[in-house]
């Protein structure tokens, strides 16, 4: 990893705390951005050699053996197509999106054969976007998710593997871009969309006064990019219905078990759900154990 | 707050902890229980000087000031029908119950002339139950609410505020039996039974490995006491489902929306929530502020 020079397109969040965690390694960063600051703030960090407007991003990218795509899922397709004539030969890409099938095979079909890209999700995150907030310390707990295609060769998947080591993430897992949009419907999308859902059900002006822990926690969430989660959704939007469908579906057994005063069902659903979190606690030892 | 004898009936995790503050600031407790264990954990903490059990509890009710009724819902009315006869005049009850309407007004209508109950609403728990998990530092961050009906003496309303405090409650607020079931339904019920939902809602047995963190938020209170929490969401199953129907609506207008794939709603519905869950930072960071 170390001798390798990595070019960090689209540097937010995400694409600055792969700067910090790359050139903390070893690694030569550079970066584009359409955000003068942006570049600024990370060559004062110390986490990017040489910084570029788009305008200027063909000679940084010309020196790249590996170009993170730190941009929106819609962004991608345009972004390669505007700018791969400018790839050095043999380069590796890899992403950062919450999306894979609207994005991977698309982007692998254009994509020049002599570059490829391996997909990844680093599944971290914060309530706000921007460089100025990037820490790669939110990798630590978190899970990297790689997702090959038949199109991937032994060497990039190895190479992602080691990309979300040098990250520092506490778990990396490999699954198919199916398997990742299905599991992201339901774990992360899902989840947000209640979140939403929850926070503008009521608008009683008195309640932040005398909530609790568990509603804090439920809509911590609610705080969301409206720009790239509208994104997110929509890219996924055939998934995530099958999982508000299905969620729905419980919620309306517990609402028709209160109709019918059916305490039975409630404490059956009750200790249901307790044996299944259960699951989630054993993981995260098990992730703590190995970290 | 000193001087007062204090005997809790039913030493769970809430009681235990009302016993452990009250000691430390000061109070004789007393307590009763149908655990002969859970009465000698907290003799052993130095939390209660004597414990008895139910059939012993006629002596510990007499020297008794402040009867704290630390039991289920269902269970308060058969015991103060069963006990009252043992009070001593002028004894103050409060209680810890989870719901309002379908035990306050109840209690004060058979309840003796000469005795007075102020309901209170910890706002404070755990995913365990027992005793032996009791710990006041429960009560550092939370909220502790007073529900005052007409039969209330200013009082016994001033010795509430009064109890929070000693707690050590962040905040206490008081409002009435209705307007306190309905924040409750919304909430603390909804959540519970969103949480709920989410949990049961797909049991593939790869999830627990490729999970972040908003899903492990989201669902923490999945973990739930099925018997106490089938009694309190039927005792207060009007509004938690009046407030299922209003999530229900918002969560389907995600889904139309991601049918017709209408980026702006999307977009409108997350930025409402985002303004909307910075209310509750604001009410946290004064919170914080004041404590």
């Amino acid at each position: 990893m170390k001798q390798r020079e990595f070019c960090i397109v689209g540097l937010g969040l995400l694409g600055g705390s792969y700067a910090m965690a790359l050139s903390r390694a070893g690694g030569r960063v550079t970066a584009v951005d359409v955000r003068r600051e942006a570049l600024e703030y990370a060559k004062e960090q110390g986490w990017i050699q040489a910084g570029a407007l788009p305008e200027d991003a063909p000679a940084l990218l010309h020196d790249a053996q590996v170009i993170v795509l730190g941009l929106y899922p819609q962004d991608i397709m345009p972004w390669i197509m505007q700018y791969q004539q400018h790839f050095r030969p043999g380069v590796l890409l890899t992403d950062v999106c919450g999306v894979k099938r609207a994005v991977v095979s698309r982007v692998q079909e254009i994509l020049r054969p002599d570059a490829e890209l391996i997909a990844c999700h680093p599944m971290a995150g914060k309530e706000v976007s921007g460089v100025e907030y990037a820490d790669c310390a939110i990798f630590r707990p978190a899970n990297f998710l790689i997702t090959p295609t038949e199109k991937n060769t032994p060497e990039a998947i190895q190479f992602a593997h080691e990309l979300g080591k040098t990250l520092g993430f506490a778990r990396i897992t490999e699954l198919s871009c199916e398997k990742h949009d299905e599991m992201i419907g339901y774990v992360s999308q899902l989840t947000h969309a209640i979140a939403v859902a929850l926070m503008n059900a009521n608008d009683d002006p008195e309640l932040p006064l005398t909530t609790g822990d568990s509603f804090r926690d439920l809509t911590r969430i609610a705080k969301i990019n409206d720009k790239l989660w509208s994104e997110l959704f929509l890219e996924n939007s055939d998934l995530l219905i099958q999982e508000i469908d299905r969620f729905s579906q419980e919620l309306q057994k517990i609402r028709t078990a209160l109709q019918q005063e059916d305490k039975e069902t409630l404490c059956t659903m009750f200790r249901a759900s307790t044996e299944r979190r259960r699951l989630f606690d054993r993981t995260e030892a098990l992730k703590t154990q190995k970290s």
